[in-house]
């Protein structure tokens, strides 16, 4: 059972292009080599496109998404701070559990795992805060949990309608690259991202985009920081030269992977995925299962959460995919364990290779006792790609 | 539409594991140092266990299995030698072209494309050769253009009931390593494959197999050779040095290959590959559609060559299957262009590769106009996958 | 001047084996398969024969060595605790630095750059401390600034005789894996290194051993951390999965370089360190020049600083390896900039790899004013290894 | 002792750079593709430029430099035709075995190894000639096995002054991209080269460039041919397209071989060369040895073959170097076995790699019993070396 490709649904870290893990295959280098700048300098200024924001300072720190995280708080908010955040996933979740480890005052919007940020309660949190007490804004642009994606300009617009002053703080981990991000437009002050999502690339970066107003606000921080302190690797950005050793095979592959996206083109991108993520659902519908994302305008572009048959263990789903079939599905996590499997389609995918994670999604789920048409997913998906290939210009041409 | 992975199911060269890819991945070595054998030598002996064979000579050239075919006729024969070979399809026609223009008197036997080597006919032009014209007897053991598996051991009993010394030539370019093949325990003389397809390596290396009555027969030869002369090369299946450079990765890569094999199991590797073409041939018969190969004791576990409907023209179903889905098919060859498309299923492949293969063909296939169900080929394919998983003791054992 | 391998000679990122570059050149992997604790856990109980301890607790950041050194501090200890400490390198004054900025009531004993953690000062100070308010005592194994390699055992025998129960804390990045290290034996509470120097990997991981001890000292710390938190990482070394997405190859990479180290044999690794350095350092002084470490006691095996003449620029020096010949050294920093370069000899090196160095650095230094007789540190050097190699049970047989 | 990296100074296979090392670790390609004349089309044109001939047909066939000779004889001559070659080391005098035995009536010119082609016997035999018996004239342009260089254009004067019209073959395998070769000026109708030289390319090619009168000489050769007949690959030239299933990685890999080449321009690349090896040359003569090359006019560019003193054996030399310092020199071939031993000094090299050649040669010879003052011969070259490179405008400019 161990031939062939192994089938990696996971949503992160993704497939990687193979340009992407060549350009990573090298020989150490210098990192203080008077040409590494010529490295580094353009990430810095390619991720701000990427981040869709012009002015914004770009950290990247050599750790995870969740270090990226701490950076986020321990830079530019002290202890006690109030702040306002949303729980509806996992992943919101940690972050609301390191916001309070960290020494927060957090105000936390409970809603249902498998809803959206909630932008009516921020909106009247905003509203009662008359003294401006919340200090940040916190909202999770994709909870990759449940496969949700949420209205981050909504919140903006929530802030805007309440002349709130807020700092509004995103976690873009598993959307930015994938799903459209616009970090001036939307007003976001500070975004975070990792490498192994949309950046095509192994896990080992966290990256933040930092607004002028969260910069000035990190003057007033006096957190205990030092490792990912904004003041020791803000350097970085100018100079092309980082504190401590970074990992230059992922800034190499990093170089590997924006010129993909820009080659492509970001709103390409960005409909490859919804196009892609699109033949998934209809798959999923077609078994006649369930997404976890309760409502079609939160449906996720780089992950679906799929609730399996009340009779069925969702983890046997996931074990006969790995076992059986070399296919990794997402897991269920915390209270969603045994409950949902996710397909991960986000990173470097094509048509075919979500075709194949339906075909073995199908056999993980007939295995684990479900009752599933062999090949009615797959058929589903295959007629919307069927007629998406047929209308999009490009193949078109070459097809005649 | 260049995104994520391409999806190659030619038959040959194959898809192959990253451990042998990884093991390619090297600087140059040095060809006459003094540990080199330990490298070369071992590759010889175990090829030897690849052909079933316990004293032929290997023989290792760079080139391709074209070259081994040459290094066949030219070390063993001479110009003006009467020779009996089959043609059933565009393989075995070069076989034959090749014998021709290297001056043998070849004596064709013609059958159908979608036929077999024909037994019948080999032993009645041996019952007549009673002088023993004959110098050798050649087959196709699998021929890849049509999906054609041939009774090499059907060959053999001829010669043995017609008293025929001739020699017998195999080539087993698209079945060794993947299909049974008994070299002594068919008396096989001559044994041809190349390193692009059971043995899961790039092009590069054309590999043979002789007996010490073939290596007899070479005495007697006066062919023009010197590149793939057996005088030059016999000398590295015992001294571990080549007689001109060799590509070092490629034997590197091929102990990687060999490891995998025997690691697996050759009677493991070649059950799969039953398995995994029994899936695509399940998906075949579900659209409707026929192989090229006529019966089903010829069906080949490497190659399917699927016949496409009338009123299609199979090489729009491949231009479909590259331009639209990422995925790269056989074509048909000579005569059978238009009217074939192949599905190579060798060497380094899973069951959800295969159901890759299937659902990118059932979009191809409709794409050019042939009326195929949607998802049908896949989903007869996931039942019989399905029940060869449940069966696997090793599977069953896991999932309990 | 960009053909040809470069030749890097810094002290970290190190030269890495091509069998460990080759192992980090694979496609994403799934972090929470069933399957990949038999990864993960084999490396907890693998880095502990390299700390040389029975017992400590292994923990993986990603991050850096930069990284370990904060979680060894937050996880242990709490704002406004006493530590001692010494300064005598750039990277002994970053650590200082580092405990200052979390909080620490730091005691700083400095000394000449160039010498090493003054053990008679340490012994000083504990003496003094009758009421142990010293928490914790920070010891440089290897300054990698200076080239200074320090006697931790000697402050382990100050802590006995003063009596102190304090911490033990060693900065362990440039010498762990180089330069033997013996955790239990000297009675190391916490020793921290990093993934690019002696284990001869990419930099990415930041890598703790923590005794007893310190983990029962953790159960009273309260500083605020969540990435680099104990607590969230300490499942990793009992289930082998990690809080947050792992650099996976980097995992990889590490299985492969500790395979080739204990192949090796640490005690092997050690002296072959000390054997390839003391051929730099022959070079050095053929050349008149002198090594930054004041006495031969403090002699790094892992890298040298090399005092360039009064007249001469360091900077010169380095820039004229870069840009004329290929090769990186390291700087001076801080202080020693512009007075000294540095050969790093640790990592995967021969003693051809260290010949080269000396050539190169011999031309680097002639460009920049120094009068270096061309040759001879090269010529010290070669008498040495031909020498060793002569004496060598190994290739003396090879060679008989 | 098979720490850090080996060094390799055979002349061929050459170091190749990383970035052809990247381009070839590649997923398997479907070789029938329609995209594959893309890159196979533009490699044949550039090939040209390599060759420095505008009209000249490219063959590129899997296999060997060996390989290429023989398409070069089989496909331009018949059996019984006269050719004039000559003599003077051991790829030569294989040059001259192989026409022999492919029926050729060779008139041999032996001349002493270690002497060039002799031009001026060239032309008594082609005086002599007077009715154009000679159909073809062969010349080694460089002769690895004594580090020879001859002077094609030399051989083609002769031609001209008898007015003779005889085919001029030459043998570029070690020259050609690295030692200008000039196709249309020289008048050469045919040369060969293969991929493990200066193409910087693992072994696994042959290469010709063949004129408009050796294509024309083609259609009356009736040799026979199959695997390497110009009939079957020609098509390649023009359709992208080859007869059999071409490596590919290697075809990726020349194109970013010659991407390379042409980046630093072929004739920087010959003046690389030139300085490299003349660094060599001064450090063999510092040693008080003297090249196998009988004079100046004919030293190699490529590879030094360097005669050891009379009571020392050539192969403890190498022996030595490959055992104790991971060197791989080239050994003394035939009648210079136990004389001569070889550092190949073409592809991919550097200066300080030069210098790591001569310093673990002087180990070597020394180790062997040779009087060698260590250090002599690197002190040579890096004079050489830092000269040249003040010199180059470009570093002068950088180091300003």
């Amino acid at each position: 059972m161990r031939n062939g490709n192994a089938h990696l649904f996971v949503p992160g870290p993704t497939n990687i292009p193979d340009a992407v893990r060549r350009a990573m295959n090298v020989p150490m280098q210098d990192m203080r080599a008077p040409d590494f700048p010529e490295l580094t300098l353009p990430l810095m200024a390619d991720l701000k496109k990427v981040f869709k924001t012009a002015s914004a300072s770009i950290f990247i720190f050599p750790g995870s998404g969740t270090g990226a995280w701490e950076a986020a708080i321990t830079n530019t908010l002290n202890a006690g701070d109030k702040v306002l955040m949303s729980r509806f996933g996992q992943f919101s979740h940690l972050w609301v559990d390191m916001a309070q480890r960290l020494g927060l005052d957090v105000e936390v919007i409970d809603v249902e795992w498998g809803e959206g940020a909630p932008v009516d309660a921020y909106a009247a949190h905003l509203e009662r805060d008359k003294h401006g007490a919340i200090k940040a804004v916190f909202v999770t642009h994709n909870e990759t949990a449940t496969g949700v994606t949420s209205d981050v300009a909504g919140v903006r617009r929530a802030l805007e309608a309440a002349g709130h002053h807020a700092l509004l703080f995103v976690d873009g981990v598993s959307s930015i690259a994938s799903i459209d991000f616009r970090m001036d437009e939307w007003g976001v002050d500070l975004a975070v991202t990792g490498s192994q999502k949309g950046l095509m690339l192994p896990a080992g970066l966290g990256i933040l985009a930092v607004s002028a107003k969260a910069m000035e606000a990190h003057k007033g921080s006096r957190m205990p920081r030092c490792y990912f302190s904004f003041e020791d690797m803000g350097a970085a950005s100018k100079t092309g030269y980082f504190p401590y050793t970074p990992p230059t095979q992922l800034l190499l592959g990093m170089r590997a992977s924006l010129d993909l996206l820009f080659a492509e083109g970001l709103e390409n991108v960005f409909a490859r995925h919804t196009r892609l993520a699109e033949g998934v659902r209809r798959g999923v519908h077609a078994w006649g299962l369930n997404l976890c994302a309760a409502e079609e305008k939160w449906w996720s572009d780089t992950v679906s959460a799929i609730l399996v048959p009340a009779d069925v263990d969702a983890r046997a789903v996931i074990a006969n995919g790995y076992s059986r079939y070399r296919t990794s599905f997402g897991t269920g996590l915390s209270r969603l364990a045994g409950k949902v499997f996710r397909i991960g389609h986000l990173g470097d995918l094509n048509e075919v290779m979500c075709l194949a994670a339906l075909a073995s999604a199908e056999m993980s789920l007939s295995d684990a006792g479900a009752r599933i048409e062999s090949g009615s997913g797959v058929a589903a998906a295959q007629e919307w790609y069927r007629q998406q290939v047929a209308s999009s210009p490009a193949t078109a041409t070459r097809a005649a």
